[in-house]
């Protein structure tokens, strides 16, 4: 029996270890945890007060609030000491009209007083009605009332599902909310002329105090988020097609490709990042613009109907571009990726439609940020001239993108190139590359084979990454020297399909320049002022310093 | 004088009769609006029904809320009649309650219950606190409030524009105007304490009721919404895929785009409506998302922290192959065109890998619809072979995809291309394509710009539509005949493009795929039903049913 006793003191022994040590272990962990609760709220103290910093206006909205809020109870207060009806019992309408209406911007706030207003208004007709006809009910009042309730609330809540009333969502709910409190709270006190007038006569006053507080005081103008925003586009995704050809050029292939990028969600990669703003930012351009056509005329849109529609419009046509340079940058993502000396060749043409292209948009962006016409020559020239070249180029050395091997009909003789290799030697590199990539010289295909392999052979799977699979060629049962010759074209090809893209995105820019044209007609640009007449040097100069 | 008399007279009659027509013109104008405003109802309640009728759930959704109010409402009165506490007064709470919290689906229910009830209850704690300390202000008392309300209202508007606060925007508003009501509303009364208490429980019976109503009766769930909406998101994009390639196939080109194409709007294009469905699907994903992963266990979700965020997930992978779509309709919108004959070469391998890639993404849908496992084979296989022979026939004629005339290396002698054609006979329609395309014949040239003149020559502009303009090649001074041969260049390099980002689609499908099982492993999806042993050639049959 010893040996159970031993046993059990030790265990005893142990517990009372245990009980101790898991007291410490558990004053340790709420100590660590109210240091993590600590660093976390000081992290978060430190960023918000980084948010004000870097966006005044949203501490200015907050101050806004904070006053518009104690206005309204002072007034209540105030009225609450010379009369004699309980306003308190109501103030909750001035103070929820305040809460509710006051948005960030003066369209907000306007589109919110207006759903209030209107609902507010109707809801108090349709009470008063059904509560004349209530009272005609007798006994069965309180039915009558719950049964109207449940009509009201029965088609307010369907129609606002309607798509076109989506806008007007918020006055359903005020409307139903109103409807009800007029009908069950006013049953009690049988005085619904007084709540109506009461309500309505705070509502007006809450919402009185909005306005002024939030037009006097600093005003935030959706319209100028608006323009900045569109004027941002278009930097966005003019330093996403410059990153783009740039990374193409320099022939940085993506070892893993970000898992974020393969799922579309957001990530840091600057290219990639440039382009998927712009596309994601058209929910807001939307949200804006709803706000914006309810702004009255201030600042530099003076102007009634301002066409801010055109603004949304102009960004559509350069989100239109973004997806070709989210095209190219697909090029730079895909596993099939052509031979850094094939893309040398053609360098100096895509860089130089690259920039032409970028800055295009920059000047665009530029003249919408300043409200400027476009000045006397043709903003398009220079790039078109640098894609003509580059479609040239392309045409001249097209025997780079293809592989003669293959071809049914025959391949090209070997003495004939080595002939006019030594006839030409004006481009002897890229002669050399093309003779090479006809040839069957070992070397050839093992400099292609080597391109290959790295991501072929990356296999390691890490966190957030994605695995770079050699899921082309597709394994059919071919030889490995095969897959080879079929990948070395397939690579060749991906260099024009580059190429192609970025003369159908240049393509593209004319749509742009058509609806920037149609916007400074509309919204009244003022002509560029140029101090010397406009000779073809002195722009492209005066071009080019607007790039630096 | 007379003549002004006259004239008077005669402006005098003149004036009658316009009066008079002026006031039938008036009548029938209103008349004119009344109707059209009839019409306008009509039409609107018409559209409403359909709306209905196509989505019972909305009208289901309509009739609990018009429940749940009616049944706030009974429990008002009923309470009013054995109480002496004014509850009427504080009615609107349980009523605001109703109204704000009744989401369409179960998890937006859930989320705004959560901000009701936390904002409420910090509110309330707050509001006692400093009630306790404006008590001991004396004088001061409603100086002291008014200051609160301020720093309330400050730090709360602020915190809520912090981006990761964006959820709880809803609990902040409450916070505020729970806040401010205690604090204005029971300076009155002093009655803290007993505010607070009937609150609550004021706003625990709205809940009660909403959850109650919402849950019980025929629960709207946003887990199963997401589920049908990635679904459809895979059918979209293979619908919008076969339509591409089949198009491209047909060489159908549009003549005129719509305007709204251009600015990435809304239209009715059926190739156009699947991808971009799919690309703006993203913001209601993650509404949906940011829903369900407050629901609980239910229906064929049977698992704790069911594994939402994959299916948002799996679906950003199939927006990244939908880009690629995306670029292969940018091809069928573009200027520069492939030529009719050279398509028609690679029609059956091109229409075999856009069939191929479609069953794909339709075998994955109907998958996850049913949520099952993927079979025994390798459901890329059949996609894999048909890029890899598309690949290769592009390989073996590549000399369509080039222009060899202007290599700087030297043309492809016209003799050996000749002898070639006649010794070898089985392809001999591609064979004089290929020929052509090397040989400087005036046919061959003339057929070239009568295909781009017809896009050259659309110059006449209608309303919503873009002029197809011949913006390319850029007119920079060269003879026609030269911009003949860069179009011709540049034309069929648009063919290779078209099937390298086709290829790129097909490499994509990986993505999906590795997502999918992803899914499948997480979310415990069942082995599928396989009667028979999976054989090769019984596999292809049953996916080829699937597609039907």
């Amino acid at each position: 029996m010893e040996k159970p006793l031993l046993g059990s003191s030790f265990i005893e022994d142990e517990d009372e270890e245990t009980e101790s040590s898991r007291c410490m272990c558990c004053f340790s962990f709420l100590g660590q945890k109210l240091i993590e609760f600590w660093k976390d709220t000081l992290h978060f103290a430190v960023k918000a007060w980084e948010m004000g910093r870097s966006d005044p206006r949203k501490v200015i909205f907050a101050i806004k609030m904070g006053l518009a809020l104690s206005i309204v109870s002072l007034l209540i207060f105030w009225k609450n000491s010379f009369h004699d009806i309980d306003i308190a019992q109501y103030s909750i309408w001035a103070i929820l009209t305040v809460i509710v209406m006051f948005e960030f911007s003066i369209g907000g706030t306007f589109i919110k007083g207006f759903n209030r207003g209107l609902g507010t208004l109707v809801a108090g007709i349709l009470a008063f009605c059904f509560a004349e006809l209530s009272l005609l009910a007798g006994n069965l009042e309180e039915v009558v009332i719950v049964i109207s309730v449940f009509i009201v609330g029965f088609f307010a809540s369907y129609l606002k599902l309607y798509p076109t009333m989506k806008p007007y969502e918020y006055g359903f709910r005020v409307f139903v909310l109103t409807y009800c409190i007029l009908m069950v709270a006013g049953n009690r006190t049988r005085e619904y002329r007084e709540a109506v007038a009461t309500r309505l006569v705070l509502i007006a006053v809450g919402a009185t105090v909005c306005l002024v507080v939030n037009i006097c005081i600093y005003p935030i103008w959706s319209g100028e988020d608006l323009h900045n925003l569109v004027v941002k586009n278009f930097k966005e995704v003019a330093t996403s097609l410059e990153g783009c050809v740039n990374e193409y050029l320099k022939s940085i292939e993506y070892e893993r490709i970000p898992s974020k990028i393969l799922a579309y969600q957001a990530s840091d990669d600057p290219m990639y990042k440039g382009y998927r703003t712009v596309v994601e930012s058209k929910i807001q351009e939307e949200t804006l613009l709803g706000f914006a056509i309810w702004e009255p005329p201030h600042g530099r849109y003076r102007m009634f109907n301002y066409p801010w529609k055109n603004y949304v419009k102009v960004s559509g046509a350069l989100r239109h571009c973004a997806f070709m340079v989210m095209a190219l940058h697909g090029c730079l993502l895909s596993e099939i990726q052509a031979p850094v000396e094939k893309r040398r060749v053609f360098r100096t043409e895509l860089r130089r439609v690259g920039a032409e292209g970028a800055k295009v948009l920059r000047e665009l962006g530029k003249k919408i940020e300043k409200m400027e016409n476009l000045g006397p020559g043709d903003v398009l020239k220079d790039v078109h001239v640098a894609a003509e070249i580059l479609q040239k180029k392309i045409d001249q050395r097209s025997y780079l993108l293809v592989n003669s091997e293959s071809w049914e009909i025959g391949r090209r003789p070997r003495e004939q190139v080595d002939l006019e290799n030594v006839s030409d030697s004006r481009d002897s590199h890229d002669m050399n590359l093309g003779f090479k990539s006809l040839s069957e010289t070992v070397l050839d295909l093992r400099s292609v084979s080597a391109a290959w392999t790295p991501s072929a052979t990356l296999s390691a799977s890490s966190e957030g990454m994605f695995r770079n699979q050699p899921s082309w060629p597709f394994d059919g049962g071919v030889s490995k020297e095969e897959n080879c010759t079929t990948y070395e074209s397939a690579s060749a090809l991906s260099l024009a399909t580059f190429a192609s893209l970025l003369i159908e995105f240049v393509a593209r820019l004319q749509n742009v320049v058509d609806s920037f044209e149609e916007l400074a007609e509309k919204a009244k640009f003022r002509e560029p002022i140029l101090n010397t007449p406009p000779t073809k040097k002195k722009s492209r100069i005066w071009c080019f310093m607007f790039t630096m």
